[in-house]
């Protein structure tokens, strides 16, 4: 009998406890380990385990292969508590979404038989509650893999293995590389959205406000709600790329402010460029590569299209110059 | 028979049709009009109206109540085009983000004898294409509600009628005090969304970092997705108190990049007061007057206790003090 170990219950944990339960596994045998008794009862009676304990030997011994899902703020002190009860030959992975500092951690708390390959689930979907937990949340999205020092082959088709298995899409690239992106599209959203919170909440009329939020409040401010202590240990360990960060948004949002300020024309540009950017990364269509003299793909002159006949039609709308072409004036 | 007539073709207009229809009216015909004939009759097929036309005329004349459902850019024209054709008596209300301006215009275009009073829903659920159209739309939300000067008091109560058939909550405010507070909380974010799509877009790295999106990423750039020229009219209608909103912002957010810069322990504090904000504002337990010596709500004094009791189970984990108290090393 194997057995796949599964530490901590965050929606990302128990997701991975279904999808395994759910792929029917021969002569398998799924543990789910965790410091949270309510949680770890909850997930498994929503069958993500086939067995449970909350002793963390039980469940690491003799186990072949062990999820760590925790917050990063917990991985040095569990890396630590493993390494040394941990069994040979055993592949361990994670799915942190800082990598550097955790497989720094990997390489100086697990004995040398035992395979780190770090992992990031890019999960597109909301997961912040245990209910939000499925068999198919990984379903066709990208899987970070980042293999440490010390795994060997075998190690990484296991983990490989286990990322098709939940039918998502296993991506290699450096952790510094990882951690470089992430902090820009994960962790500057996370800053942004909570100084957009506090510009709110410490405003004179925030007691009248509060009552008009709408829409875009909710969206903006939604990330404020990631745990505090996670946020703040991912700035430290990232904190010069995310000043980096910062500093170029600060720039960016700096040059929309001028142009509010001034009633300058290319204001409405500045909002075009940022709306079709958004639109072809949503749309899949972004240009991969530096050849600007290739022919565009079919998706991207679908993307194009689109883009510039719902700009001309609103533009015409707009343009005020002849009315009599304007709908509202053919009465 | 009376007529209510919606204007626009927008996921609200149709909502408000389809709630209409809903509510079964006794002798009230629902009429749609668009220069969208798609969509038009997209949102008829959906059941929305009894009746359309393409002719504003033929939509207009006749019509008790006109709803109108349009982006803040083509507002003007529309009242200038239907102050000529309106019929006397009639109420115009509207759906428009930004109230100061459609005031003005409904003022400088309609005729005496037709009442306008602005309107504003503030829908929570995302509503950017028609499929996101439904008659509960509405149900449980705020919706601002600014008679104008020649609004009498039958007209007023015409629009509360139609606000509190769709199950939702009338709130009167002045038409300055919503465009400021809605400057704030809608369009700062906005604004906030299109320059870090373009920061992100702009980067060298864009061409290899867009394939690493996750959840934070979309959910920040979503509003880089707002029709760019109804993102251009909202800000110059709103410029001054956008700038303030604006300064304000990159003032906080500048305090996080000192925090994380100098890896000062008051980062932790900075992330935990905007957590807590916002978890107060999600379940509606922000303080809301000036008397602090007053006792808390049994709602404040929950939502106090659930967040003290997170972050007291959060830093026992972390304090990392005492370890034998820790889970990870009762082995």
């Amino acid at each position: 009998m194997e057995r796949i170990t599964i530490i901590g219950t965050s929606p990302i944990g128990v997701s991975i406890g279904l999808a395994l339960k759910s792929a029917n596994l021969k002569n398998t045998e799924i543990f789910g380990t965790s410091g949270d008794r309510q949680a770890l009862s909850i997930a498994e009676k929503r069958g993500a385990y086939d067995k449970t304990s909350r002793l963390l030997r039980e469940a690491v011994e003799g186990a072949q292969l062990i999820v760590l899902d925790l917050p990063f703020a917990e991985m040095r002190e569990m890396l630590e508590a493993i390494g040394s009860i941990v069994d040979d030959g055993c592949v361990i992975t994670d799915t942190c979404s800082t990598k550097v500092k955790v497989k720094e951690w990997a390489e100086a708390f697990l004995p040398k038989g035992v395979s780190f390959v770090g992992g990031h689930p890019l999960v597109k979907r909301e997961h912040s509650m245990m209910d939000d937990a499925t068999a198919t949340l990984f379903t066709g999205i990208e899987y970070c893999v980042m293999p440490g020092v010390t795994a060997d082959e075998q190690s990484v088709k296991t983990v490989i293995g286990l990322i098709e298995m939940m039918n998502a899409r296993p991506i290699f690239l450096d952790p510094h590389e990882h951690d470089s992106y992430m902090t820009a599209m994960e962790l500057l959203p996370a800053v942004m959205s909570s100084a957009f919170t506090s510009t709110m909440s410490n405003s004179p009329s925030w007691r009248e406000m509060h009552k008009l939020t709408g829409k875009n409040f909710a969206q903006i401010s939604g990330l404020s709600a990631i745990d505090p202590l996670d946020n703040d240990t991912a700035c430290i360990a990232n904190s010069e790329s995310l000043v980096h960060w910062i500093d170029q948004f600060i720039k960016e949002l700096y040059e929309f402010r001028t142009k509010i300020k001034d009633g300058s024309e290319d204001l409405v540009k500045a909002f075009i460029a940022s709306w079709e950017d958004h639109g072809k990364w949503e749309a899949g269509a972004v240009v991969k590569d530096d050849d600007s003299n290739r022919l565009p793909t079919s998706r991207e002159s679908m993307a194009s299209a689109f883009f510039g006949e719902r700009l001309s039609k609103r533009y015409s709308i707009l343009s005020g110059g002849d009315k009599k072409d304007s709908w509202i004036y053919k009465k």
